[in-house]
């Protein structure tokens, strides 16, 4: 099983940004224990600060993977061009947000995203790219 | 380990209201497997469509459990009085959400609860308490 | 043939209330005329202040009856959750009000619920009961 | 005793026109059963597109009939003149409308001439226009 | 003299709940106080966090008691059905919050119950009360 | 000199329709008046309740005249054809209303009209139309 | 092939009105050219001002050509009632504006007849009829 | 006859300030003439930047004259205190514009004084000041 | 102990002014009975109708008082400046208003200055000045 | 002559992606069509996902083209940037939208690039770019 | 050279007021050094709480100097009427806020100043005086 | 000392582009001037009209120098991202316009980048970013 992991922009920052926000680890050593948990899935990472190489990612790996599990970052709450591509794409899609973006900025409340997406994992820490991807896991399993 | 479980207005009509939305699974039926899947957890569940009462069960319960899992149903978007229970508990409050209330008519996009909890999941079907279920226990045993 | 009549909050002040918009007659001394006029219909009759009791009541009756007739009162203009009922339930729900809802405050032209039921008599008094009921004995003949 | 019944733009396509909203029934052969189910009312019917001959019969028939039954159509949502006008007759005025308008687009809920009625029947189909005689008719019996 | 004191929901916690906001003073120990400086009045206390049961005592009450104070904690703000109520007593009602709501969240600004009150006392803390009973002790020895 | 002045829908009812906020004196009587009042001037009259027939006469009469009075009544608040109509003309288009409209509902604050005229008078009642006249005499005057 | 084009209020003053906005030349001027260059189309043109009339030819024409091109003008952003017009027919109706609407007054930018045509051509002059014809020509020839 | 005109902030200006909007007559210099224009009738004069000092003065010259003219200028875009001041009066208050204020910018539509006065004259001018003059003296001569 | 009391535009009608809203007693009147009722305390009463005065009266007797308390009038609801003045001060600022403001028009309900007061009292007529002295009084006595 | 055509995001999926709304031809596919149809055409041919390459492109092909045609694709409803971009070139640029994106969802109606293009044509499926080309074409053909 | 600097309501508390977001050093201190640091520019200073008195003072003072810097405080985000006086003047107004006015509350996101005066700094503190003086130096430099 | 200028999209045709709200400078003539009048301080210079490459930059370059000035050109008004980066930044970053942003359309009012600036200069011309380059220096001096 195949799951691609795509990160928005200023994602590459964490453990160095805000951290009262985003707490203090940063994604790549979050990332080796995913992998570790989940030994029997092979993952596909990318991170871009680029809207369009977001897209590009998206309707590439579309193609290769069981399931995409995206967190948009900034991208999230101005970009209908996300929206448009994944409403293209046939396989689950999950959208995950470190934190809670209902107890943040009006702005964070608006997306073009999250209705795009199969389901939305928010305010649950890095811990919500785990439960994205037990989740795809399971679905595979009940085929 | 303790954990309540919380289901706001018609989630009692599972399995027989609107499946193309909800699916055709009864709660009762899944929560038979939930207990199963999480056998060394203790679940308390309560349902209830009536907003002051659920607002009674989150203060009591909110004394015995290491965690609640809530989904405020049709409350979610008109409710500032459990959203202002849940923010005065000092447990984890998880809000799930079955469907993708992203995906749905324009008045499910304003939430009175989701500020006030620590995270959501939307759109993952009943699976999303598993989630919520296996982030609790998680976050206990990293305690 | 059997109908519901179920009235939301305050409705049992009508006759004492703000007599200018809801008249002076009381609901009890219409229920008996409405009974003897359509004396070949059974009538089940609830009365609630608190949102959710008539949820509770609206899934409980609804495998009993033909049709309901509901008057949610306040509740029309702030409760996804009956609004939600109704969608659930298969049988016909018309929602009646007595004033013209139109004419009055703004916050009363907002209503969660007349999406949900088949259709909507406002303004015409306690007699708007008696088309509905009418209406739905007629739409049964019919069949 | 008299009823004037005032159809506005497109009323005249009925039975022709978007079926699953309008139903498939023409609104002359409609007619011929009302006329025929209250045969003791003499009724005087009007139908235009034109919004101000709308009004132009309004304020003709006004002066004529014990009551008027009016579905403005499209011109619900926009017309304030044809509010104007019925605020300015003393006869009671009904407004029809065949679907449940509430449950179509968000410009159908603003309605210009709602408040300035007696009263409205929204979303009982043809049947509608049938509850509003017999509430006029009931009406004048009560004198 | 009798008056009723009513609150809505959450305020059961008083003093255990968002401590900077609402202060550490819960309100059984304020209200011992409350009838010693007033030992001439006769109190009713109610609490709940159901709307409809604050409904439900608001109406039964009115008809003993020479005015009412109420903070209908986060019922204010979402409640048409409370604002409905008071609108149909007779007798003075007054509303209390004890924290300064304009000060706070956005959507604590609209209130669908302080138009129907005769006043509101708001951030003047548990104090708001003893305002409260000082000023309808005040009217009623005016009479 | 030659103006036309030009009514709105409803107009032909003044004197006979809501006299609390239009006067109890008919359009006929007070243009009698009026021309006595401007002997020297040539008027033309005209009213409809169909916005595009005041279109048409709009642009008919604008080669005829040296100014134009109208009084748009309730098509001021949706018209936009009438407000490029007037627009395209070139001579003075003076905008009048009996009532002042500041004072009444929501929605006559909206004008599509008022933008494109000269000027409007609002307020004064019919002799706003005198004021009119006398403002578009002196411009000719002082030419 | 027969196409209908019909065009709304003001547009018979093309050529003479706000030339900066839309261009010197007659529709008259134009529409001798169209013919020309389309002499195997037979064209059946209509205007006019009243909103009402363009319902009545929009329904009548409907059933005679195989294409139907329409400028409402001003009743673009106001008409509901063409909107449902067109949504009641069945051949192509496509809507053309010969100035670009977006680049104007922000009332400009809500439409009620562009979501009910197939499609629509904005900005380009009175070439934009041109484009409109070849199209339908071109559907036609590809049945 | 006693008559006060009272002019808000940036009048003072006239004839030296955007010509283009206000034309580049000074008001003393318009005065001069409406003096000669009615010299029957007494005139007193105000000018203010201050918006509290043209509340001063309304209150106190509202006791010795028989109407009031006021260009409230920025003021009547934002202030709420003067228009509680005209509430208050009992004597004709009538509201001139030089320049068209629905031809300008979006907040220029918004009015706090309008709905309080008797009426409004807006965009034609100096002159308007002469029509409310014309028009107070007619009333006077009416009683 | 000093306390003062500055009311804002208009209040100096008190007694005068659209009695049926603001009762018919003076603000003399009534301040000879608050100073004889709380003859300890000490009062600097203040009335401008100038905004700025107000501010400039507020950030003087800030420094010589114990308490302030304010009727802003219909400077409520549009100054920024008096907020931002009061929140530039240390002691504690009560705001009064007479009638209930939440009974009245929509643009009463915005209010820039009740945040940065400690609390409102509106609604309870002069005797609001009484609660609010009272208040500062206790508050003095707990220190 | 030179045309440039300039597709955007998500656009390369066409004819694999949203069928019903889309179509399911390629534009590679059409688009050797165009040329066939257009021979004495010369056609530049870029799509990017990413906004800001669209905006380069804009830039340099802008000094090498006759015209140019685009397709903003979800950038058409969020860009400031191109419409900025196409405001700040000479030559004409046409919008083009395959589907008519009035009749889609709400935040399609929004667009930031519309108003600085020539002009628009939406809803008119592939054959809205041989429009576009065959405008700017005989633009070219008529200097 | 003579530059007026022209401070609005509660910038003469600086130093003593909300010390987190405006600094603890009053304006006094701060001009002793801006007078040195420009020695060659003669300054005229103002300070008012009174809307209009800063109005009387920007129309007296123009035509004496070659620039003017305001901070127009809490009026920046409710004065039309300052707005208006700028816009009448000829010489270069620049605005200066000492904090970031984007960063705060969302009612300052709203000025009727800035887009009357030539440019804005905010957020850099007093500094931001010096930086507009500056500005206004080399301008008359570059004449 | 090093200070990075980043200029946003379509800042590369400055000169060229819309020169009566730009000017006709290119911003590497005004750069070569800035060397100059500021030797001492090293720059480095980035122009790209890609969101994300923004952001690559602002990351990178953050570690390198003393501080930022950015002219986020189009994204000021839609980039929730370029905001998210900034605020991860800990150096100072200054937000400069060229133009006056508020005297524009109104879409350019909404900000997404300045409230995460310390501050921002706007309407200055190309002198703005010696403004902020001159406050970036002084700041520097005072540590």
């Amino acid at each position: 099983m195949k799951i691609a992991i795509i990160n928005g922009p200023n994602l590459n920052l964490l453990g160095q940004r805000e951290n009262s926000i985003y707490g203090n680890r940063s994604f790549d050593d979050f990332f080796i224990n995913l992998k570790l948990e989940y030994s029997d899935i092979e993952f596909i990472y990318f991170q871009s600060n680029v809207e369009g190489e977001l897209i590009n990612f998206l309707q590439i790996v579309s193609t290769e993977v069981d399931g995409i599990i995206i967190n948009p970052g900034g991208y999230t709450h101005t970009s209908v061009a996300i929206g448009d591509c994944i409403a293209a794409l046939k396989l689950p899609v999950l959208e995950v947000h470190i934190s809670n973006i209902f107890a943040r900025e009006d702005f964070r409340k608006v997306s073009h995203v999250s209705a795009k997406c199969r389901g939305t994992i928010s305010g649950l820490g890095l811990e919500g790219y785990c439960l994205a991807v037990s989740w795809i896991k399971k679905q595979d399993f009940n085929k």
